[in-house]
């Protein structure tokens, strides 16, 4: 059987374009550019709690770098560098190729190089850690939405959580619709392109992955102001259009996991530098509201026009 | 219950001494200084595999931060920052405010901040990743060992190897004896302060977690050289003393995992230094050895005077 070393030589050493020295020393050694802050975040993803643990790992190693990614895209930073811990249960050296192959594709698409990792036995469990570069005081945090401010989110949140009641079978979806909501759940794209062009143009933003209505209000906490979604422009054709009836498709949309679409907000004066953004990245934006100055309130205005109180929440792994 | 992101503000967000953003958003802001090259390491610590559930979690706290600063130590690097996941099977408020002092403990007294993490459901699997930083060309690495230059051990290792000996009830040790080795393994001290001090002085350097002689194995790979060690050098006494016999007192030392000393080699030149440093650090640096030039040969030199292979090796998680 192939060492703890072995196996990380053979399966996750691989040429680095932008690091002084990679996996194989007790430290991984990379040079941020001056003037840079550097953006961290880390997430696990654990079998069972994360995904189902046959999960093809061609898709699971693509998640594991993408989820992270997507918290990348949300501060407006540069994808650069990624660490790796990964726990197997036993050496499955067709799953770890494939594991590779996926971590390694969303690797090179997004520019990051993989610079050190952890192999260890023990319950199937991945994290990652994530770090990109952002000019000195241009990241775009949480804390900077202000009243009157519109609120936008990219793609078509909602599509992942129905993606994964399909492999729940809790629903029957038509097999095209299928096919694109599970591929929404197992293949995010995180929205890095996005995320830097909204430097300057976004007030606050993070990425949706516990849910719309519930990750605003981490915005919501930290500006210390409110917000009014209005259901009128809530993007639910496209989950109509896949087989979901409408409680579900509003309930997928605004607290479906998993989406890791941008949740931004932005002045008015903005709508027109976001029109052209959308059309040149083909990504849609819409704009389903607008931040008011009700610190902690978080309202839905309904098609008949009465304000109520969302009846749907967010993710919360130990609820 | 308390909400994943109420965990994490009760236990994990504590004021940071050198960070521009922390806990709480989607990624940490932190700003290298410049000229500086920026040392990352990560490691996985799963229950049943590196410490036994039953562990004192002030003890676990401690050591999953160590073990990833004896990485930096390992680099001559100074430690700043660390992201943490953790994923729990349930939320044990007591657990978690234990495992929380024992890991700011560790974190207070190395000038540690904990910028950001990421709690989960799973079975039990802590993650760290660490960052500190290094001025551009001084990191110590493994491949920077010359033929002539002398090899040296910090501090007394195999004492680890003893404690958890103790705990698996194959030795019994008189009590003090086996209260010392325990702590050995459960609250190792990373050496950062010899790390920073060998700059310059260490040709290459690693730290001693899997076992003597299969990490210096790894600096003999990198470096292309081999390597003779000294049987009358090794630092046998401490062990004896407490208790273990001849045999059980080498294996320990050359092959107990989880010892976190710094193992590196040094020109003779260097003598005097060295033992300057081990004065004033109060901490034992022993020579065992030397580089040779015959790639990738470890001999141990018994006695006697005969050479033979060392019949140990390293830890490997999936040997």
């Amino acid at each position: 059987m192939p060492s703890e070393f072995e196996l990380i030589r053979r399966y996750f050493n691989r040429p680095c374009a932008h690091t002084d020295l990679s996996v194989g020393d007790d430290a991984a050694l990379v040079r941020p550019a001056s003037g840079m802050q550097l953006a961290i975040s880390t997430d696990m993803l654990i079998a069972g709690t994360h995904f189902f643990p046959d999960t093809d790992p061609c898709d699971l190693g693509w998640k594991a770098l993408a989820v992270n990614l997507s918290d990348l895209a949300a501060m407006g930073a540069q994808a650069r560098w990624a660490v790796l811990g990964l726990a197997l249960p036993d050496v499955d050296e067709p799953w770890l190729s494939r594991f590779a192959d996926g971590l390694f594709h969303c690797a090179d698409q997004y520019g990051v190089d993989l610079v050190g990792g952890d192999t260890t036995r023990g319950p199937l469990a991945i994290g990652v850690t994530i770090f990109g570069e952002v000019p000195n005081g241009s990241a775009i945090r949480r804390d900077g939405a202000h009243p009157g401010d519109e609120i936008w989110i990219s793609g078509q949140p909602g599509l992942a959580a129905l993606g994964l009641a399909c492999l729940q079978q809790r629903i029957t979806l038509p097999t095209a619709a299928r096919t694109r909501c599970i591929h929404a759940l197992q293949h995010p794209e995180p929205r890095l392109a996005l995320g830097l062009a909204l430097r300057g143009v976004a007030s606050a933003m993070l990425d949706v992955s516990d849910g719309l209505i519930g990750d605003l209000n981490h915005i919501l906490e930290r500006s210390g102001c409110g917000a009014e979604i209005d259901a009128t422009l809530l993007p639910l054709t496209p989950l109509l259009a896949a087989g979901a009836d409408e409680p579900l498709a509003r309930r997928c949309l605004l607290a479906g996991g998993d989406d890791y679409e941008l949740l931004f907000s932005a002045p008015p004066s903005m709508q027109t530098t976001l029109a052209a953004l959308s059309t040149q990245l083909q990504l849609p934006l819409t704009r389903i509201g607008h931040i008011t100055e009700h610190r902690g309130q978080l309202l839905l205005r309904e098609v008949d026009g009465r304000l109520l109180p969302p009846l749907v929440s967010g993710y919360d792994h130990f609820a």
